[in-house]
């Protein structure tokens, strides 16, 4: 990798374009002519026009999908911030691999290609297969002391994304789920809240993976001094990544961007793919018009992020688990708004009369 | 039919037993074994432990689903409470059947046998093929200045809900939604939840398919009429079923009713799907343990309906469709709560850490 990371960001935020607003209404105008009174798919039209423009009309090619699982873990967790130990990371990677985890049935039942990243995991995998092998560093360091990675290292995990738009592209899909596993990294992902929204610590910091009330309240204090810390960094979104963010939270920030620039749909999971999305969105605003929030997760950072990019989210069924879970959940419902929209027959088609106005 | 409708209900409310608490209690602790954080599927718990209690711990039978939706006309059309013209119940009617409605599409696309139920239009389809022809008679009367049944008219209309639910039985479907077409009906759905609620007619009154302000405001008279016309019956449920029901509507509490009494997981839609469950509650209790909310519609007499039976809907889309597409929307959800009840590993077969607490 010889790339700096500025290079890098410069060359992903290049060419993405706003999506087709000629086609959106184009779309909403073929939704308005369907069998249903008018409006009443609610969300399930907005979603249909959005996929309609982002594809340009053509929503054919939507049969393939898949989920991408970026894994890593976090020098933070020195701090006591999670409810398990850093090893979960390894653990739950084998679990995904071994198709026993939650993201392994869902992605299996809704038939979304299940692919497993390990970006930064703090363990040697051996070659395990079905894994792919992309780590950049076993870990990032402790952000309450120093900087997360260094310049080098984000332009790795920058590249690691890119390489797997790259790779949902050669597969032909046209939906992408973004997803996460890394113990800690509800931390990491609370301090890039506060330093995008101007949130409070304690609004945008949750139990994560379930701490008590006592580690709980020792998390807040631990975001709070790593904001102080880490201050000069926010500035530039590209600082905020690599002081503060984790390897897979990099990673999904280029996956996001390089997707967006690939005109994929882009389906977020929870609170930390959300902070890498909104890292995104930061850089290059455009990358909005790709995004869909497949949930609102029960952590409170989570509804700010959304609140903040102005995303509705398409579930909200108090889940916190990560690993692509709500997004992965979502796609039946996206699904169902593309074949609304492809197979519904119209007034005219069905001699159905319209309404009275 | 020889039965008054009160022998019929006497009947159908039979032998529906509380789901079992054991099997709920057994199936929460194998929820908390497997290899996600306590609690962080949220609501999909939750419904993963209502349908083993319902089915006994035994999910594996619940590939085969189906979707009932019962297709009726109304006499209090001639009040003038809807956007679109009485035909439009015959129209649609036959646009399910050609594959061209939303929840013809929905149906196909998420595996769900489709059953659409001549109960009530005012039309003569002609042994239309696919149909299931249970006509009672074309339409109801209109309730603004009569009762919409008589007796013998209830109690076949409650029989053909019952037969449904046998039809579902021998499908061996252990999932089964419950829709409606019938142009009218949330006039008579706003009616019921003032009825058996207590709200305003102009909190149980929407905008239906879509009626413009002014017609919105008369439609809001025309249900306090109703109101007023019809209070000495509100003291039993099956007279209110009789004067202001509709013959979809008694048909679909026939089927909550007979589907509960044989333990199958009982999706609802929207209002008026909603208002026929909360009826059936209102008959018999212990039916409420057989009930998923699909979804909540922006019709509000829905949320009140929810509200009054303490269900969670499982999706808010701001849909207000009707013809079950909202309970079927639903089922890739629940499909996701059962294998994920059935298939994920637990933290002993994967050698997952637990949480320290």
């Amino acid at each position: 990798m010889n790339l700096s990371s500025q290079a890098m960001i410069e060359h992903m935020t290049k060419n993405i374009t706003p999506v087709n607003d000629a086609w959106r209404l184009r779309a909403r105008e073929h939704i308005d002519s369907l069998t249903k009174p008018l409006g009443s798919l609610g969300q399930l039209e907005e979603l249909a026009a959005q996929i309609a423009a982002i594809r340009e009309g053509d929503i054919s090619d939507l049969n393939a999908k898949g989920v991408y699982i970026f894994a890593a873990d976090h020098g933070v967790t020195e701090e006591g911030v999670s409810a398990y130990p850093r090893d979960v990371t390894r653990q739950m990677v084998l679990n995904f691999l071994a198709g026993g985890a939650a993201i392994s049935v869902l992605a299996r039942l809704h038939k979304v290609a299940l692919n497993i990243v390990d970006v930064g995991v703090d363990a040697d995998f051996n070659n395990a297969p079905g894994l792919l092998h992309c780590k950049v560093s076993r870990g990032t360091k402790n952000m309450l002391h120093e900087a997360a990675m260094n310049d080098s290292q984000l332009a790795e995990a920058l590249a690691v994304g890119q390489q797997m738009a790259l790779r949902a592209v050669t597969s032909n899909q046209g939906i992408v789920a973004i997803g996460e596993m890394g113990i800690g990294n509800t931390t990491s992902a609370s301090v890039i809240t506060c330093a995008l929204t101007g949130a409070e610590a304690e609004h945008a910091t949750g139990v994560g993976t379930g701490v008590g009330p006592k580690e709980y309240m020792h998390k807040i204090q631990i975001v709070q001094r790593i904001l102080r810390q880490h201050r000069a960094g926010f500035s530039s979104p590209r600082e905020m990544l690599r002081c503060v963010g984790g390897l897979e939270i990099a990673a999904m920030t280029g996956m996001i961007l390089a997707a967006s620039q690939a005109k994929r749909v882009i389906v977020l999971d929870g609170f930390i793919s959300t902070a890498a999305a909104a890292l995104a969105v930061t850089l290059e605003p455009n990358v909005r018009d790709y995004l869909i929030a497949g949930h609102c997760s029960t952590e409170g950072g989570h509804k700010i992020l959304l609140d903040h990019l102005k995303l509705s989210p398409v579930l909200t069924l108090q889940m916190r688990l990560g690993e692509g879970s709500g997004a992965v959940l979502a796609i039946p419902i996206l699904e169902s708004a593309i074949h609304l929209y492809a197979e519904m027959a119209t007034f005219t088609s069905a001699n159905v009369s319209q309404a009275s106005r």
